[in-house]
């Protein structure tokens, strides 16, 4: 399936406080500034809200597509943290912006940490269906108030930051996403979760500790359950298009760790420059990881229009996630 | 827009635990047993989870439409409240079914009350772009746990419940989805929220009291917030229709209130039996109230095959919406 459309413009954005991960974690863990899971540093949201960063983001992104904010159709925000738990975030996001008098409708879409790679598959259908004109998918991630400090695993490897692109059709380019792979297995949906706060274990209800309202994880099981299913996944997708994955001339992944980066890397024989990694400099931003690091290599002039793409990578789910681009 | 899409089957189902409206309010406020935000009962979820009741209604929406689960290609999840901050509500369905060793993807979208809405609008426009060939959506909310006993219009409103819908290609049949429009109006986000649980006050950093993670609203403010932009935006939807809200045979609105209900009837000219109302009966379910009521008017034969329906309603956001069809 063919999708013919254009990714006009992009913005990315973190909040103000950066944190080293020599200020977290005990100095014989790390290598030159880096911990164990591949991180120097990331930035901690104090006075940014989601949707504040998501505006952020989404500013720059209008910007970059040189359209106004009034020829949005439609706001996706795709992400697994939020505002509140009700309303949705999206329509947090015109606030910030002086835009709460229009009317541009907005909804949320969270598939975790492939929240922006489902919400780029929605967008795609909606703008080849004619439903919508142009879109921006809007990806704002604050993790930082969720992680467990004696869980440094957790504490190490979690950033905060955001990312947007505008989607438009594309008439007079080459330009087109494909191939949108998806595969959930659900044996693994609660090796990475955060146990209270929904309706399972109510906050009023059942009065939980504190610790179950942070993301849990046991980086190992995680990595062990999601490795074959992966390599799987990557060859099933290399039939579907045809090529092989090193054959993409830029590819932008999950940045999950530092381990299951390294594993990607190798198992798919991908030279080292031929992947966008930011892991080092961001942790993992759950999905706004994606939409940074490909906003990123298109500012860094990584990729450049005509370039062909593949955004790659795993979520909470679990849920495996692939979709070609020809920038 | 016109969508050749059909709706081949659908399920509803509540919680065992039925709730009188003379159980929780006071006598003298009581009219027939129904009270003033007219709900005589509802169903509050004691053992069941967000994501068995969204199974049960996925199971007998599977039934109706005498198809497999194997045969499903996505899970849309579509409501407001959820198992677990974290991982998507769409991935826990499975698990109640014996079939989490099945790779189909899931997804969440939220838009509050009309989540419902916005997942018909995306499938459809997923099966027409030939992204996924067959789409489940369900929609299954507990609002009850997160009730203020102290807010007897938010305690005496609400409701559980669930509904499942199946979606393909309408190949042989006149069925089909047309003419979607939303407006979000971000001036009245926070005339319905629950302030406290995400990261705006979040649990961990903040410590908010325990009414801070109930749903507040203040019915009247709403009301007077949303009326006048209804009026509109039902005049609109006439205009983009080319025919009067009540020439359709049934019109399912969300059962946000026995006001608001009694402004929609009388505003738009209906007659009471063409609008389907089941908030006597189950509360405002929240996203799960427009599918509940659609699935039970198909059941009762209120709605038969060809029958024009009018989908319509408001949502935290604040959020209009409506879409037509031809079930």
């Amino acid at each position: 399936m063919i999708y013919n459309v254009e990714l006009i413009g992009n913005g990315m954005t973190v909040p103000k406080r950066k944190v080293f991960s020599h200020e977290i974690t005990k100095e014989n863990e790390l290598k030159k500034g880096v911990n164990p899971y591949g991180v120097r540093t990331r930035y901690w949201a104090v006075e940014e809200s989601n949707s504040s960063l998501g505006a952020e983001a989404l500013s720059l992104a209008l910007l970059d597509a040189k359209i106004e904010y009034e020829e949005l159709d439609l706001i996706i925000y795709a992400s697994a943290t939020y505002d509140y738990p009700l309303p949705t975030t999206a329509c947090m996001i015109p606030k910030h912006l002086n835009k709460e008098h229009l009317e541009t409708p907005c909804m949320d879409i969270n598939a975790s940490c492939l929240s922006f790679l489902s919400a780029l598959e929605v967008a795609a259908s909606l703008i080849l269906s004619s439903t919508y004109k142009t879109i921006a998918i809007v990806s704002s991630e604050i993790a930082s108030k969720s992680l467990d400090p004696n869980s440094p695993e957790v504490y190490g490897l979690f950033g905060d930051g955001a990312a947007s692109f505008i989607l438009r059709k594309s008439n007079n380019s080459n330009s087109k996403l494909s191939h949108f792979k998806f595969k959930t297995y659900p044996k693994g949906a609660l090796l990475t979760y955060v146990p209270a706060g929904g309706n399972i274990q109510h906050r009023i209800e059942e009065n939980p500790a504190e610790k179950w309202f942070t993301f849990q994880m046991e980086g190992r099981r995680v990595l062990k359950f999601t490795l074959d299913k992966f390599k799987i996944f990557m060859k099933d997708y290399e039939k579907l298009i045809g090529k092989q994955i090193n054959s993409f001339s830029c590819v932008v992944p999950h940045q999950a760790s530092r381990l299951s980066l390294e594993f990607f890397i190798k198992s798919n024989k991908l030279k080292e420059n031929q992947v966008q990694l930011i892991l080092e400099d961001y942790g993992n931003c759950v999905a706004a990881s994606i939409p940074m690091a490909l906003a990123l290599a298109i500012q860094s002039g990584k990729i450049k229009r005509g370039d062909e793409v593949l955004l790659v990578g795993s979520a909470a789910g679990i849920t495996l996630g692939a979709v070609s681009l020809v920038f």
